[in-house]
């Protein structure tokens, strides 16, 4: 029986929040996460991956590789979709969503099966094992899922770092034994298989926070992503070291640190941590606050410390903020603006750009070289990045030895079928969209309301009223407009609404009172006066209403 | 008698499109450029200075250091405001602006004075002297304004290059002289004071042209600004040495091309250039393209090609398409785009992310420091950056001697006044916006028009029309909804209908008739049900007529 993959989710990134593993009538779903909204989803809060092939099918279990949030932030929309045996994951990735689901009322309902590294799991027709890998958070696993069509690996994000914090390598032994026993098909993170060479080991920011504090005498915040526990422990580490107390600022960073501590992924005296209000009332030099907001996110603790809207922490000169992250795409200005906004208050602000501190989680081109020496699989699925991203990596599997034709780019919703012996082939495709979160409504929100908005946004809009007399068909008084985001000036407004009433006079006087045709005379003609004049569209309403 | 100094223009970068010099009544404004909008100007086509401080006035000169847009483009509409002795540039940039003149109908109103290195032009109380910078366009100069306040030196857009391409080097001898004769305040380019080193010459773009060129079959696409002489000057040379031809593609490039060849600063031989379509018609191993697009600006020849929507030029497995240039922040998920789509129709896409394609035309510190070092100035007004860029090039001032009281810090509408013998300080501050051009309209489009498109974007907009009797207040009609980019569903819509038609009811109950308090009563009670149901908060506007 073949085996069928569906990746699904990710803005323009194929299968970055989910992957349906679908084998006869067991599903395996490999995570279940989230992507953040770019400018263009305007006024959109969360995006998530389309999940109507799976709505009112029973899901054997859904398997979590890693406890970031566009890996596991939209397992409690998927969960309240689809009936779920049990949720697989490793202990502190468990530790996370545990959290998420008590907040939405689904933890009582929900199953979770702890991962361990070499305990097979039998899901129905699978067979999952897990293999560690590191990344930039702790307790990361590619799965490797084994039907009677063959056997996968999933590597999740993954890089190869000889010397991660934790001491928990890529087990590239357990990798180069599945090469040895075969491997049919490799699902790989894409993310980095454009660059060269090597990432480097998250041990060098640690390095790079060993050189940097020791110097400084005021104030130390660092900014990271609020589930980089490692980049957090480094931090700590140099902070004892140099006696400093430290806060941890941002809702999101706390709930991590303590679920983390309480696993024990995380080493951190009691002594050490002190609230956001004591370390402002201790000499800046004792002090080192740990915080949120490296995608300079509007709420985020850095933002608001950047505008002086912190109800806690401020800095001043002397103070050295470190950007622990790198902006992703699209939040370039808001990260520029927060380093301009902190520049301004006195402080230095050391960033990726300037200074080493921060490393990516994501494997080289080289790591992805070694990935496949390890594997040697028979056929290669590119996953996790843009088009041109594995377009590269399929570049690397061929220079590997992987066949052309063994090499399957396939985009979210592309149905990759694999059979025992064949070389796996896109099948089929599903309707595998975006579904928009807006406040409370998850999927309500859809293309043609995001089109509306981009209009309204350009030009603004413009309301024309009319009213007409049912008796007889004639405007019972002037038309009136109203524009918003448009730039209007009174006079212009006053030469709109002329040419309305003129425009209505002249369907009056030609007997026209259908309503439609009344309102397609206005928009038309309004219109072509505000472009002509303007060479803007704002978006035209008319409205007719019979008294 | 004082020199006033007001830096103007730029997007959180002071005085990058223009700075206002004040001497008494002598007026000369160096630069008059234009900024690109960003996503936040919703709708805006560019973004002016704004120039309300000349208008009306006299100036005595405009001064243009360079041919880059966003230090000429604003030239046009700075010549519509006011009253302009002369413009005043050197031989390409005056080539330049002749052009962008006649389109807007002003050539001929408007004198023009070739600036010369080593020549120096008496402006009324002004002497200006113009020293050879190098950039990433040809034909750069340094302006010192001497007056009897003292000397400034203005260095525009400037990199030391040691190896241009037109051999045409930052003159530090020049620069030397001026610092033994005495430079009372340095004004100088602070967009890579953040970056360690030296800045990349422009040559070893040719260098890499060189090597990536002749090994690749296919179509060669060189994508870059269409200002880059130099760039364009090196591709087409490898393009002469691997017998490839040469196309245009580009409004702008083949303008720009044109005004160089005929002024002499591009060197190409007749023959190797070729239309779009006749280079189609080649084997691929024969055609080099060069054309704009580099930013993935929507209507540029690069996004067309990527879009399978260029009438003459298309890429597909075997092209190599080269982007030459650095995607400015705010960017650079347009140029992912382009990218993404580009390797998707089979083309090899070289940037600079993963090819030494390209160099900044900016000096990195060590080069400032060098500039500091030759100049010795006696204080220093870090310009054209963002504070955190500022604050870095002050930090080099005072690192290279410069008293920490003569450094200014200035923002954009600062009034900084130097006085002869006396530290530089500022005095004053004048309205220094910005000017939005939208279509047609020149500064019409303001703050409030902008707040409004945001707001429609987030949420859509919801407008509620009812009617009033005048006759007994009460309503004629029911209202009438009409939502847009709302998310609306029908039933959600009559649930909200009915809610504004109970709020007239209880409201002409109470004898309420007066339309602003219908109106408040209205927008208050539909709106909270909105949120209270969805979160959500789109502009509502109501509409009440009497009839």
């Amino acid at each position: 029986m073949a085996l069928r993959i569906i990746p699904l989710g990710g803005l323009g990134e194929v299968g970055k929040n989910m992957t349906v593993y679908e084998h006869g009538d067991d599903l395996v779903v490999v995570d279940a996460g989230l992507a953040f909204p770019r400018d263009e989803h305007l006024g959109v809060d969360l995006v998530l991956p389309d999940i109507g092939y799976l709505e009112g099918r029973r899901v054997s279990a859904v398997v979590l590789t890693h406890g970031h949030e566009d890996h596991v932030g939209g397992l409690p929309y998927l969960l309240r979709q689809v009936d779920c045996d049990q949720v697989i994951a490793t202990k502190l990735t468990l530790g996370l969503i545990k959290s998420k689901l008590d907040e939405h009322g689904l933890a009582a309902a929900t199953r979770l099966e702890e991962a361990e590294t070499g305990r097979k799991i039998q899901v129905g027709s699978f067979t999952l094992d897990f293999v560690r890998v590191a990344h930039s958070i702790p307790d990361c696993v590619a799965v490797v899922l084994e039907t009677e069509a063959g056997r996968v690996v999933h590597t999740g994000d993954w890089k190869l770092d000889h010397t991660p914090v934790d001491g928990l390598k890529t087990d590239v032994g357990r990798l180069a034994e599945l090469g040895n026993e075969g491997v049919d098909l490799l699902l790989g993170d894409s993310t980095n298989a454009e660059r060269p060479g090597m990432t480097g080991s998250e041990r060098l920011v640690g390095e790079a926070f060993r050189t940097l504090i020791p110097l400084r005498k005021g104030r130390i915040l660092v900014v990271s992503f609020a589930s980089n526990v490692h980049r957090m422990q480094q931090a700590i580490d140099v902070a004892i070291q140099v006696g400093r107390k430290v806060a941890i600022v941002g809702r999101s960073m706390r709930k991590n640190l303590n679920i983390a501590r309480g696993l024990g992924y995380l080493d951190v005296p009691e002594h050490v941590l002190v609230k956001p209000q004591e370390a402002m009332e201790l000499p800046p030099s004792q002090v080192m606050i740990l915080c949120t907001g490296s995608q300079g996110e509007p709420m985020s603790a850095l933002t608001r410390i950047a505008y002086h809207d912190h109800p806690a922490v401020s800095v001043e000169r002397g103070d050295t903020v470190i950007i622990s992250a790198k902006p992703v795409p699209g939040n370039e200005l808001r990260v520029h603006d927060s380093i301009n906004r902190l520049a301004k208050a006195g402080a230095e602000v050391l960033h990726q750009e300037i200074a080493p501190v921060h490393v990516s989680g994501h494997a080289c081109s080289e790591e992805l070289r070694t990935m496949l020496s390890l594997l040697r699989p028979r056929a290669v699925m590119p996953v996790h990045g843009e088009y041109r991203m594995l377009a590269a990596h399929g570049q690397l599997a061929r220079e590997a030895g992987v066949p052309a034709e063994a090499i399957v780019i396939a985009e979210n919703g592309s149905v990759v079928e694999l059979q025992p012996g064949r070389t796996p082939q896109i099948v089929d495709r599903i309707d595998a969209g975006l579904t928009f979160v807006d406040g409370l409504g998850v999927g309500d929100v859809r293309d043609v309301a995001l089109r509306d908005r981009r209009r309204l946004s350009e030009d603004g809009v413009l309301i024309i009223v009319t009213t007409l007399a049912s008796s007889n068909g004639g405007s019972t008084a002037p038309p009136e407009l109203i524009a918003r985001g448009f730039g209007d000036s009174d006079s212009f407004l006053d030469e709109l609404r002329d040419e309305a009433a003129r425009v209505l006079e002249e369907l009056a006087a030609e007997d026209i009172t259908e309503i439609k045709l009344l309102q397609e005379h206005l928009h038309d003609a309004v219109g072509q006066v505000v472009y002509d004049r303007t060479r803007r569209r704002p978006m035209i309403l008319p409205v007719v209403i019979e008294v």
